[in-house]
């Protein structure tokens, strides 16, 4: 690893003051979806400082039972999409941003699913990273994960790689079982050489029968907060 | 009901004629999709048959739970996609035909996305139905089974309703419980007052974040065996 201990604390450092940022988006009377992942935590932290400390009310959707255990235990309401079909803004973190599009790729952490619904719902939807996941061409550093009903996934993965994929396997546990998402599916990692046209690449991926969703997030995010070691980016589309 | 018992009786034999002459199609060494409901079962019993009386060697693969049963009890061989990525042969019942396109509605029996995944994978798919399945306008009789993932079901049914459904409903069991698919999944029965492009509407459905699968089955049909009281009609798109 380039990074040494007192680098990655830094990076963590600043991440944790983009979090404190984006939540100063968050307004009185607000419905918010709350992310996944290490980011996500960072963001969930400092909603619950906010609620402890201003006695500021809003309702919180989280896309992952992690992040409803950690809404729960800081005090955070927590509300549902038949209460609140809309949101007013979801931040959550993400595995690479397309510089310029500010197209994503999600879903390493296993709750893509979630994450992409609460994002269709939002009418704000930002991304907090550190400068490490801003990439020219999506798939260089993370595999496109796919989000499959297990019935039948061989024949997804097959079809999978006449989309391009290289390789497509399903996602294990440490333990060296088979992982299965919050809602009772398997994900494919696919690495692709490259994607050229993402749009494209998207419908196909999901066109294939069985494919519940995938990690490739376009024309969703509303702004990124790049977490640098030379301070803090905004970007937008 | 204008059908007294003697004409359902005539219509259950013209349909088992049917699914006998459907299953007439199967050759040694084929991997077959073996659908399910009620004309699906007769099928079946007509397979179960002929690898009882001809030795036909044949791998089946059952769109649920309740076909594997009926095929294991019969002594048919069942695969999976792993050994059998590609079927020569699928046949099944639907809930509605549109005359000409013979466009399919399906998944009142609740196995629409196995049914469907069977169906994409199948070189050859043969319908079998009574007459009164044929439809000039789909959606006339059926409503269209839509297959989402349970978390956020609600907001999945309001933006179902943007794309022109009347109501749409989480199918329920008779004893009051939520219906869950042999995927973990719901179903939204969503009545479409009339459809006029089927496959846009395909397209909007499955855009929807939470959508896995709905029951239009639109280019998918090889031929269709109509029972009727006066014979056995094969159609073809």
């Amino acid at each position: 690893m380039l990074q040494d201990s007192a680098i990655q604390d830094r990076v963590a450092q600043l991440k944790r003051e983009a979090a404190r940022h984006a939540v100063t988006y968050i307004e009185d009377g607000m419905a918010v979806g709350l992310g996944t992942g290490s980011t996500a935590k960072f963001m969930i932290d400092a909603l619950g400082e906010r609620v402890a400390k201003e006695g500021l009310r809003i309702r919180g959707i989280p896309t992952s039972e992690a992040s409803a255990e950690q809404a729960k235990g800081l005090n955070i309401p927590i509300t549902d999409f038949a209460a609140d079909p809309f949101l007013d803004i979801a931040i959550d973190g993400a595995d690479e941003v397309q510089r310029g599009s500010l197209y994503l790729v999600k879903g390493l952490g296993g709750a893509l699913l979630r994450e992409k619904i609460v994002a269709a719902s939002a009418r704000r939807f930002v991304i907090i990273v550190d400068e490490s996941k801003l990439v020219d061409d999506l798939g260089t550093h993370a595999p496109i994960p796919v989000e499959i009903t297990p019935w039948g996934w061989e024949r997804a993965a097959k079809l999978l790689g006449d989309t391009g994929a290289h390789a497509c396997k399903p996602r294990m546990k440490r333990d060296g079982n088979l992982f299965i998402t919050d809602n009772g599916n398997m994900i494919l990692d696919c690495h692709y050489p490259s994607i050229d046209d993402p749009r494209g690449l998207s419908q196909s991926i999901i066109d294939i029968t069985g494919v519940v969703d995938h990690g490739l997030f376009l024309g969703m995010t509303s702004e990124v907060l790049v977490a640098g070691l030379h301070g803090i980016d905004r970007l937008v589309p």
